[in-house]
């Protein structure tokens, strides 16, 4: 089998974790198997790459964005560089490539930038002269300009599906802190379970909703090349069943269960939108603002007026509010509301489960157990696969607890 | 002018000295003049760098020295990003180039690579978009296997010079932490005097004899490329006329000097090998091991011997001293030498001088001076514009201080 293991940055902390990541990667290979490795740069190296940065410049401009990916992407370059250097000692011809090596080719939006396309035969060349193959996630390069690009938050996972889709690796091991996904945060409820499968609609839906144990970008990723993902922990040992694969359809997954998994999030802030004229296209400017500034819009609900008024209200990210201020800001004379209210004071909890495609009853199920506790619905939002509820903060873990065993996933 | 400005890893220290790099650029760009910055990492970035490396491989195979290479190539990598940022946010249009942007070009000696050509098309081409460039020193690529390369001890310099050469650049300024070259080491004497102008073959004979303001590559590479290199300091307000340049020919030093300056070295070991029988050949296959195992070998002085047996003798410096050993012992059974002695007890004082190749009576008043304070000279060599003595270490400063007096270079 052709392997892509995937080291993030509490993996590669340090000199002896180093050495850890390639006992990994030995185990791998004892088993047969040719292995390529995508490295993150060690926790805490990248945020004080990220701090001189600060330092001397606020970042605004591309050409300073391309200075700060430059900078940044100095971090797996150690790292990656370091690990070859480990697994040569214990015995494996063993070299690294940087993304412009690769090349992982990318668009010019520095800072985070967008994969274009990964030409695999440079690293599938290696292999018939090295026994395993080191790549430094999280960065590329903008071929026209011959810069060097890195991925923004998420990078390096993304890196590596990329990396084990242009290769057509049989497997892309995703390893991390924790063993694997799990029904919810273990840290709220000691009845959480492992899961052994997820497909990657539910990975998706997990981590727009709050876990974050793999980023959207690349679950999207795995999921468009349907690249057999698996999350699983560097610091305990493991075997070839260890943690949680992420898979293409529901079929694969035996258990046909309704839900899959609570997630929980206290990062998200609603914004209301008082008395805007109830005429069309006022909405869509406030909307149009927010979009043009790139802040990402959550849930949203537009109470019907009675007076000719209505009250807009959405969530987004904290990160994200101060932008958004601005953007409304920035619409006020058009959109013609009085007020904008913010309530950070909030919480996100989300069930999902391709299960509930063909399960009616899921919403009433979640409703109801929620009312029982006395606790509050303030906002609601659903896909094909999920719905999120907005309650109050304080709610928040006792929610996911409730839910945890009304949808039975309790151990 | 085009002026290509250098600063080394005590002028880029932190944060605080990047800015204060800053400040020296905009001086020239206000002098109007086009400016090229070559940089090397923050002081102690590249040890910690060469540390870790340490801690995860004897760095003895290629492969291992090509990923050194990549990890070391780093701390120049943040730093003239570092310093494009810092330029852009005093107003100018400022960009980084790394050595394989440039591109570079070296062999694939890696640790000590040598650089084969720099292309300056892209460098020149950038200005026409930028006011300032900033390039990465110490570091190219080995086109062939598209991997990076470092250029070893010195490497920040010679890059520094041969971007101006490949630039045409009408000088080449290297800051660093003394404000020029001086007669001798002003923490010997407070009567060294610092020179405004020197020859490139009076630097290098200081260079090689023990001056450490620059390193031996990069004067050579000046004087192959006749680039004006001028010495001063990052720490002091600096005028166009500040410092010590470097010229081609005697003719541009306008005091006829009968000698320029005197090196002093604490770096170097006498080794002695005896009794080695007084055939054709045998010290010769002594010399060849040596070559063979990269140890330079700089005074020999080879006993006329009464018996049939010769005393080799030779120095080496104190960092090539192990390899020295094996290589020895290596061929011991051909040259059939007795033992080899080792002495770290000594200095090399160097009288070096133009002048000396008109004027007789150098060695003279050197030997005289000496034996006058009683120090007893065990080796000497010489070349056109040098005259080494090796002599006791406790002698070494006593000796250079009154060579200083005796050769008219106080103040």
């Amino acid at each position: 089998m052709l392997v892509v293991q995937k080291f993030g940055g509490t993996s590669v902390g340090d000199i002896a974790r180093i050495k850890n990541v390639a006992k990994k990667v030995k185990q791998e290979i004892d088993l047969g198997n040719k292995v390529v490795v995508v490295v993150s740069a060690m926790s805490g190296v990248t945020n004080q790459l990220v701090d001189y940065c600060n330092q001397v410049s606020t970042l605004t401009t591309q050409d300073a964005l391309a200075e700060y990916d430059s900078v940044a992407a100095t971090g797996e370059q150690v790292t990656c560089g370091l690990l070859a250097l480990e697994l040569q000692s214990i015995g494996y011809k063993a070299r690294s490539f940087l993304g412009w090596q690769v090349p992982v080719t990318t668009d010019d939006v520095h800072s985070k930038a967008r994969i274009d396309e990964i030409d695999g035969t440079a690293i599938l060349e290696a292999m018939k002269k090295y026994d395993v193959v080191v790549v430094a996630g999280f960065q590329g390069i903008h071929v026209a300009s011959k810069r060097i690009s890195t991925l923004g938050r998420g990078g390096s996972d993304t890196s590596a599906v990329a990396v084990a889709a242009a290769i057509k690796a049989d497997r892309c091991d995703i390893y991390t802190d924790v063993d694997g996904v799990y029904t919810t945060d273990p840290r709220i409820t000691d009845k959480a379970q492992k899961l052994d499968k997820v497909t990657y609609e539910e990975m998706l839906e997990m981590a727009y909703s709050g876990s974050k144990v793999l980023q959207t970008r690349s679950v999207a990723m795995a999921m468009a090349h349907n690249v057999r993902v698996r999350v699983l922990s560097t610091f305990a040992e493991t075997t070839e069943t260890s943690g949680t694969v992420l898979v293409n359809n529901n079929e694969e997954v035996m258990e046909k269960r309704l839900i899959t998994g609570i997630s929980y999030s206290k990062n998200d802030v609603r914004i209301t939108i008082t008395k805007v004229p109830d005429r069309p296209g006022l909405s869509a400017s406030i909307f149009g603002a927010l979009a043009q500034a790139e802040v990402n819009v959550d849930m949203i609900v537009q109470n019907i007026s009675e007076e000719g008024f209505t009250d807009v209200t959405f969530t987004t990210s904290k990160e994200e509010l101060e932008r958004a201020k601005l953007a409304i800001d920035s619409v006020k004379s058009e959109a013609k509301y009085e007020e904008v209210k913010f309530d950070e004071n909030i919480a996100k909890i989300s069930v999902i489960g391709v299960g509930m495609i063909s399960h009616s009853g899921v919403a009433h199920t979640m409703f109801k157990t929620l009312a029982d506790k006395g606790i509050n619905i303030s906002l609601i939002s659903t896909s094909e696969i999920k719905i999120s509820v907005l309650i109050a903060k304080e709610y928040g873990e006792l929610a996911v607890r409730v839910l945890h065993t009304a949808f039975e996933l309790d151990k």
